[in-house]
């Protein structure tokens, strides 16, 4: 593992959803990195942390949540330049990744910065897609289904039509755009889609989209839809 | 567990990427069921086989290929009612699943069947679309990226379509659509696709889409496409 840098998908929030691989290098590694709100704690930290073993060098990497790119960015570049410090020296680096690194998470950015100087490698995770489809025990696509996963931020126009021609949909990134996403869903045919929070961790909860009242907003969620041709519970 | 059916994802060919919680369930059901082409080994216990104690009862379920349906159906059917026979008497059955179980697998045609007469529990797995980015050590989406996973089989129409409007797409099923394919990659910006076979097994391949002669194609693979904005490797 010698000078390494391994991005380690954690999975969705459950300590056992963690793969054997990802256990062995986070026993492995010479130091665990991890994203860090500042002022609050590591999610990734805490699915993991019972395979960290104690005596294990942490380097927590402080992100600002602001709008503004900017600060997060720098604190990017100074993580990569301390990451690569300890991959310079031949130590070899694991960095905790919410659910899956490649999948709509912040390793992107360590790859941006460290790809050409660093050798990386990555130990696929849990996605929160299929955990949220799994603790639904709903199919997501089969056969011939388009699946589509689509951030909620994105413009109504570019939702609706998107909505219209697919058999399978996960938005993602729900947070204050519930209620516009909600009443998009209605007028595409996807009325029974299920929110899913928390999916696989300890504040699980699973919903229709009329158990929510107007003012309200479901957190760190996931809506799925399924209106393909399947018949998954006859 | 008593009476349990438990889906297990057994991810994409590495034994390593079982997670723990798959393990757990391997090692304490009473009996794993599995699918099987008739006349091959089944790839799902190939990838989990180190992980099934010697002595448990084992279960396979013949699955023939035909494009006629009609008869995998009876073989589901048949399968389905074995395992209901087990689960009856309190007996606990895990069902392994390539990949994801609710990832366009064969575990809907069991939740279809036993849904309303027994107690499935999900244990999700890491998909061949998170272990093919993985391999290529490629994001597959960041921010408000759409990501659009694309049965090959889809009318060539539809496929142009949603090859234009999307920042990042995985293709599966590609088999005898390669050329097909290809042509609609090159027609719609995607020309930089990468096709990735076997993600995590033993004989994995990474190609860009020009390697192949035009008689040729690859084989079990998915082709990865990423233009959104990101620059992942600056």
């Amino acid at each position: 593992m010698t000078g390494k840098l391994y991005l380690v998908g954690v999975g969705p929030g459950d300590r056992d959803l963690l793969t054997l691989k990802a256990v062995r290098v986070l026993s492995e590694a010479d130091c665990i990195a991890f994203p860090q709100k500042p002022g609050q704690g590591s999610m990734a930290l805490e699915i993991a942390g019972a395979h960290v073993p104690d005596d294990k060098r942490l380097l927590p990497i402080a992100i600002p949540m602001e709008l503004d790119r900017a600060p997060a960015q720098m604190a990017y570049d100074q993580g990569a330049a301390h990451i690569a410090a300890l991959t310079d020296q031949g130590l070899s680096v694991a960095y905790l990744c919410e659910g899956d690194p490649l999948f709509y998470g912040s390793a992107m950015f360590l790859i941006e910065r460290l790809a050409t100087r660093t050798e990386i490698i990555i130990v696929p995770g849990i996605t929160s897609l299929t955990a949220a489809a799994a603790v639904a025990s709903r199919p997501l696509a089969a056969r011939n289904d388009r699946l589509k996963v689509l951030p909620a931020p994105l413009d109504t126009e570019t939702l609706r039509h998107e909505l219209q021609h697919t058999e399978s949909v996960a938005i993602i990134k729900v947070g204050r755009h519930f209620h516009r996403i909600r009443n998009l869903l209605r007028e595409t045919g996807h009325e029974k889609a299920l929110v899913i929070e928390h999916a696989m961790g300890t504040k699980q909860k699973i919903s229709p989209l009329d158990a929510f009242a107007d003012e309200e907003r479901p957190y760190f969620s996931i809506i799925l839809s399924y209106r393909g041709e399947e018949d998954w519970a006859r």
